[in-house]
């Protein structure tokens, strides 16, 4: 066994990665981000076109220490991100929203929320090993085991896509949590005020028009 | 009443707006632009800071053919538009996730979604009236109606306040429907395939700790 360092537990905050505000929100701990970006499998992710920004929705998936995205080589990003050397700097957003908090004022209204946002500069994926692992994980990122219950991309399909690659390293999370802070002086107004969870579920799995009658729902959809 | 020409049905479509891909997905109809808005209130918003993109998630409101998000005065992007003139160029978008389309090959996975992206210039708002407005269309996206039944904002609180305006003028909506699109040859393969909707609602409200016990729960959040 080869020796290695530890992992920090942390990622070393940056002065993009510092708030300027409602710093006790902010977490650099590692599981925590992995946590947040694990729960989902939809990005916003950014970058600059002709000096102005693009914020765009996307897949994604993560391996290890790195973030994947997706799409045809045709696309805008990906066109960038394999043109442009050292690579396209990015921002690639993902946020969870788990409840409205709604004050007796309407300046304390809120949200809560986990939100991860990673800076860095994104890369094309050549090797094709990386290239497969890092669309399985797209896939497993919305359906969990589903990359195993599909046919593998084929040569063609591979070479019509391209995978992004962008490394957590700059990387903060933010939270709120709890319910509404409001103002002393309001605690006597009659507004009814607390925090209203938000649900996400999945309805019943819908086959397709072409689906063999004796293909059964399998149990990593059921148990969803 | 003074005559006003009637407002075009769609936004007219600019190189930013025209997608390199999959145009039959791009829609420029306001009012499906509009619907897609007003179903949300939480985006990404998009602007670059030192040449390098940021994308965060906030909360926004729709006022007609302005959209409006608010943050303290404090906070990057809104000291940015302050300082900035002739204001901030942002893209903000907007993005539901209707459903999971699990198709029989790993390559046509996808998602059913509707997103609306706006490219545009943002400014501050300096006009108190225009700025309570748009802090009551921001609550009032997270919960309609919530406005009236809070305490608005005193002076302090707006000054206190940033709220930014973005008009809808380079706006596109782009969405993806139905079941997914195997290629011939791999509809005799056994894996299951259909969509998986997603299902989104609202758990039980809490009251907060120091709600008095009097205090009903209004109408407009039962039928949230």
């Amino acid at each position: 066994m080869t020796e290695t360092a530890p992992r920090p537990a942390a990622y070393t905050p940056t002065d993009r990665t510092i708030p300027t505000r409602s710093r006790e929100r902010a977490s650099y701990d590692r599981e925590t981000v992995h946590s947040i970006l694990d729960e989902g499998y939809m990005c916003h992710l950014g970058f600059v076109r002709d000096g102005a920004p693009v914020v765009l929705p996307t897949l994604y998936g993560r391996v290890g220490e790195r973030l994947y995205v997706h799409g045809s080589t045709g696309s805008r990003p990906l066109r960038m991100a394999g043109q442009a050397d050292p690579g396209l700097p990015v921002c690639l957003t993902v946020t969870h929203v788990d409840g409205l908090v709604l004050a007796r004022s309407a300046f304390h209204h809120s949200i809560n929320y986990r939100s991860v946002v990673i800076h860095g500069t994104a890369h094309q994926v050549t090797d094709p090993e990386e290239k497969r692992e890092a669309l399985d994980a797209i896939v497993d990122h919305v359906v969990p085991g589903r990359s195993y219950d599909s046919r593998p991309a084929n040569a063609k399909e591979l070479s019509a896509t391209a995978v992004l690659r962008l490394d957590l390293g700059e990387v903060s999370a933010k939270s709120r949590t709890g319910g509404p802070n409001d103002e002393p002086e309001d605690l006597g107004l009659p507004h009814w005020t607390g925090v209203v969870p938000l649900r996400k579920g999945y309805g019943t799995p819908v086959p397709a028009d072409d689906l063999a009658p004796d293909v059964e729902l399998p149990d990593y959809l059921t148990t969803l």
